[in-house]
């Protein structure tokens, strides 16, 4: 299955727009490029819809947010929205900031979204419309525990049914759900965490699956954190000890590249509930 | 011939001043080092003429375009061509959108280029003041093969003759010409375009050539182009199968870094019409 | 005393604001997260107060300035002040630009510094209100040498007096100074100023170290110096004959990822005066 998910973008090479904030950009682009998709990035008012109606799908990601952008993610939303093209959100640091939470909010009011990427802690916040955040890294009482897993698994399917998108919380243990099944997985490695803008990259990503597999969102959102997780394990077993962050980057982009939908199948370390 | 061009580059340093997207300009930066020139990069519209003015040349790239730094361009330019400074040109985009064809065409307009570069679909653009394109790569029924060269190279011709630039076509077969005499370039490897940016790279590097190299506009851009072709042969040989996009990206920026002119005049792989 | 420094990072590690250039903010993140800390970019004025709020450090980086962040710099500075918060300043190009040497004073008006970091051409700018520099890197005639570094460090303490900064010069002798001591600095490596943004590197790295000990200004700044330098030695010896800029930037971060507090103590070559 999740072999398929990926088939489908090498084939397809799926052309993604991405309004996203200028610390991880770069590694967005590469990571589409690695995956098989193409990227593009384009955030002005007077342009973003005819991008995104040349594209398949688009990633709004709302790190580094401001004014001039904001007008721009929804004007992109509502146009990807109409030509039935999905669109992922991911809501950096939502909770650290009034900006960041109301226009997440806002953004999930008016445009439908096919996927939502965050850690626990921005979910949360989204969940609630308010509440706080120490960042744009989950606080560590929030965070998914083998302990705690059945109620975060109900958790993450009620947000799905309310607001009919595919949900993905990501962290030790990722949960990708919609309102009825979801993927608990276990690929991945702590250390990803120490590079900036994994998170970002993912849902770039996420986007090129669910684009690259109309009707199939979940399968294709869960390949996407599957290709991700196995290719931070990869990169990580590729490291020597000279190695640090700056390569492990480079190393987990090149995994991609690299990996085989067969690769993908076998190692996708998953259960479904 | 090329080996000069380079050696003017490391001899002279010059300083070059990039307004350019968000998405690459790091590596801009990174690959200006590489070969030796310095970068700045200055895109407010309050302090554009006065850095242009301590600069040796500039690049205008219309990636992430938007309605802040389309001024700052227009003044920049101007700036340069009152003082002389070669100015390059990058239409990232051209035909994806109004806002990129219009601005493109506008530059085109008030501002003398010494070189534009940019794939064929977005030149094409650029000659017919308006079209579409497919994002930011060339189009699969526009590419110049071997079948179409000298069609190619005539049309290239004559949009050189009309804007007076130097105009560098970068695809499978590269062609860098002005009016009278086309450089046929087939140095370069497919997988360079599984790398976000090897484009907007190529042309700062340009800039940095040219305005090392005063009066020889031609040569100083067909150099430019060759290295980077040259160094993608070579950064993909010191590919190991573990490598991919990330790494092959560090690696042609590194074999820049240590490219020799004579490796240069040696490697440099093309024929003139 | 210098291991002190970075093991207080590692433990506590801080969260940075940083409100700084497009060019290199995604290295800034990766550098910060390899010494331990966390970084956060935001730059909107509506929310910049909260977001160095939530923070322990903020850093200011004037590369790319621009009319939109200015605002966000002042109202983000002086939060931080009120709360207690150290404020780095790097003010990369000023002297380049009425724009940016107009900005760098204000912001050294309005706001109280804990830190102050720039190559320097740049701060005798500041110490002037005037003057012009040569772009980003300092002129040569201004370089401090074994020659003058008498004078300089004499310079450097009264504008640390002057400021109630503490004062960092980089380049191939690094000064770090308050009114009354100078640390006299001979880590790094000339290579260092072949990749872009080591200086803004080093200001993001230097906000979390001062931000991990507070009452140690002058200390952790000298550390993050050290730290700096002597990762670049570091990944200086790790590279081959292939390797060029590009690389040496992922090594100087894997160097930090890696640096022990022993390895720094041992390793940081500095005299007092």
């Amino acid at each position: 299955m999740m072999k398929e998910m990926l088939e489908n973008v090498r084939n397809q090479s799926p052309l993604i727009h991405n309004i996203t904030n200028y610390v991880t950009v770069n590694d967005c682009a590469n990571i589409l490029l690695a995956c098989g998709a193409s990227p593009i990035m384009a955030d002005d008012i007077d342009e973003v819809e005819e991008i995104t109606s040349i594209c398949g799908g688009l990633t709004i990601n709302i790190g580094t947010l401001n004014q001039r952008t904001i007008p721009a993610m929804l004007a992109a939303g509502r146009k990807s929205n109409e030509l039935g093209h999905p669109v992922v959100l991911d809501p950096v640091g939502a909770g650290a900031s009034v900006l960041r939470t109301s226009t997440a909010m806002k953004l999930l009011q008016e445009i439908q979204f096919a996927v939502i990427r965050g850690n626990v802690s921005e979910i949360k916040v989204l969940t609630q419309g308010n509440g706080t955040t120490k960042g744009v890294d989950a606080d560590v009482s929030d965070r998914v525990t083998e302990e705690n897993l059945e109620q975060a698994v109900t958790f993450v399917k009620a947000f799905a049914q309310k607001t009919g998108a595919v949900i993905a919380i990501t962290g030790a243990i990722d949960i990708v759900a919609d309102r009825n099944t979801a993927y608990c997985i276990r690929n991945g490695h702590a250390d990803m965490s120490k590079i900036t803008g994994t998170g970002c990259q993912l849902s770039a990503m996420a986007a090129a699956y669910v684009t690259a597999n109309p009707g199939h969102t979940l399968e294709a959102t869960a390949a996407a954190v599957c290709t991700m997780g196995l290719c931070g394990e990869k990169a990580k077993r590729r490291m020597t000890e000279l190695d640090g962050n700056s390569s492990y980057r480079n190393y987990i982009i090149d995994a991609i590249y690299n990996l085989s939908p067969d690769e993908l199948e076998r190692g996708a370390n998953y259960e479904m509930r």
